[in-house]
């Protein structure tokens, strides 16, 4: 089983990154289960504009929809911004969106029988809307979207640290990830042993 | 297998629910696939404020609580107002919040292995938001959501007709509900068969 | 010049209400520069189902409805639930809803020159969405939403204490809120001193 | 008094913009009153990733910045993707969030006294939730929001025509523009009467 994390942080690598860092433990959890582990680093691609699968020359999105299609689990991890997911999140889900259209042999949407979760960081206040932002559009797109498939770290109220710059809440926010990763592998499996039929006519 | 609708309209009945004829369309083809559908009109009950299962005498959320136990299917159908789900929608929710303390025998929560989806009616505009917020509210309560399980009926820009008063959509709002009932029961008979484990320590 | 607080708990009075006590912070603000503020605690008034201003006999709405036509400020306190605003402030939404063809002599909606702002308690997270709800339905209905015109108090990740059962955050919350004050009644005031005009045909 | 339109669809120049064309029929209103109108075509600057004013050289942003502190109104325009306001509206809103900090000779944040509305355009459905988004975002900045001061067209349920397509609703996504602009003019003539004052200790 392959997953994939697509870390849309607004900063350049090789800069920290508290959504990588926090992903990282999902991550890991996944990899106790033999799941290989691909990551994205979505900002330091060229991702155009657009919401086609291919925007033309130098366009750094159809190798990033290659490696999607070759996981059954995709964790989008990402900062929360003015209360939003990035505009880096909002760029991938935007590419994406083309994937609504793509049929495998059967007729289903490509998306289907593969599972989603969200990975959220930032200061202040905002995982669960973001979460729901998210979960919502990729729902959408065709992924199911096990229950408690997230995890977050934030500290409000106010500005405030960083999650890499405190331990403060870390132990939850790791236990909730592993929970996490525990729930995209149990539906991955049960979905991979008996797939989604295609959309009745 | 069994599946309930909870109508979140905020009509009383017997009065005619727009919500309820297109939450139908998601229960008949349920019942094509032999599930057991029931429906609650939410308002009809009295569901009182407040976060916890039993609100104490006349409280009409403990039966609404054991129709939730006994389905595997749970769709949320519900008015778009002021671009929100309906109080009456929010208000389940918010009852349905104890239930992620409630664990079976494995430790797990209860609603692992039950899958969710909503339908949406209104003028104007909203549906995809509504979606979300009851599907991000569901994911956390452990409620896993299947790829493409909505349907909605929503005629914009502006004020206009409601989905009874008029055939325009309708075609599309109904197919699509028909592929959310298959992805429902697709996605339920997987975890029946092959359940979720509990949350790794 | 009149404010009105509709505390939007979940509780019954005289429980203690931590959203209560968290917009009493701002009321004294405005109390300071001489406005006059009524309280209202939604979830003690029978406050029906539906869309209309008065929905029949027993309806606790039409009071409160008088409340906000006499005063030129309204705070929304809210606790968050599951990630939204409670049920109690979804229900007001709706009911304010018929305000939008409500129009005065000039044909001006009656929430034209009236402002409002938000306060939101909860532990985890949500304020900022919560606060985008609400404002985003009440600009619907003619409501100005001045600058900055929110407080919250939310301490994440995961489960803890309520407001009142810690210092933790609350200066910071004390003084956006009286930020919040001052710019209600800035904008209020510049907006009775220059009344908005009625809709263009 | 000066307008800014920040134009944020995805489709470089000089491709036509739905959301352009709509976001016209405010900037005409408004020209009506004398305000001087700028547009941007934000994709079509090079606006790095990041929370900064300057990202540095080659940074599309502080020419923006300048052009937004020149303006008294601003008008942000998007298409609906996936449900949300669209990346390069994100990019927009992260880059804007530098302003919170920056404060006048008073001590005000910078976007005191301005205000602010959304146009939306899109196929099937999405504009309350992103002008919740948006206004929420800038309200947080400082941003004053008139009460109705958005418009959008969008044609639900599922796909369809755009905009410029059909004429389908046009009537009063216009009527409803014009508003808008009346709205966004006669609060920001209010508040440049009577400016908003520095924030207590």
């Amino acid at each position: 089983m392959r997953a994939v994390v697509i870390n849309c942080t607004l900063k350049p690598g090789p800069e920290q990154s508290n959504t990588e860092a926090l992903a990282e433990v999902v991550a890991a959890e996944l990899r106790e289960r033999k799941v290989e582990v691909d990551t994205v680093r979505a900002v330091d691609l060229d991702i155009r504009p657009g919401v086609q699968t291919d925007m033309g020359p130098g366009d750094g999105w159809p190798r990033v929809h290659d490696t999607l299609l070759r996981a059954e689990i995709l964790i989008m991890a990402t900062p929360t911004w003015v209360g939003h997911p990035s505009s880096v999140a909002q760029r991938v889900l935007e590419r994406m969106d083309a994937m609504i259209s793509e049929t495998d042999d059967a007729g289903r949407p490509v998306a289907y029988d593969r599972v989603a979760g969200v990975v959220v960081t930032g200061n202040e206040d905002g995982a669960h809307h973001v979460t729901s932002e998210i979960t919502g559009a990729l729902g959408d797109i065709g992924y199911t979207i096990p229950g408690q498939a997230w995890t977050y770290w934030h500290l409000g109220p106010g500005p405030g640290p960083d999650y890499l710059d405190t331990d403060q809440g870390r132990e939850w926010s790791h236990k909730t990830g592993r929970a996490m990763a525990a729930n995209l592998f149990a539906v991955a499996e049960a979905l991979a042993a008996r797939p989604m039929t295609a959309p009745p006519e």
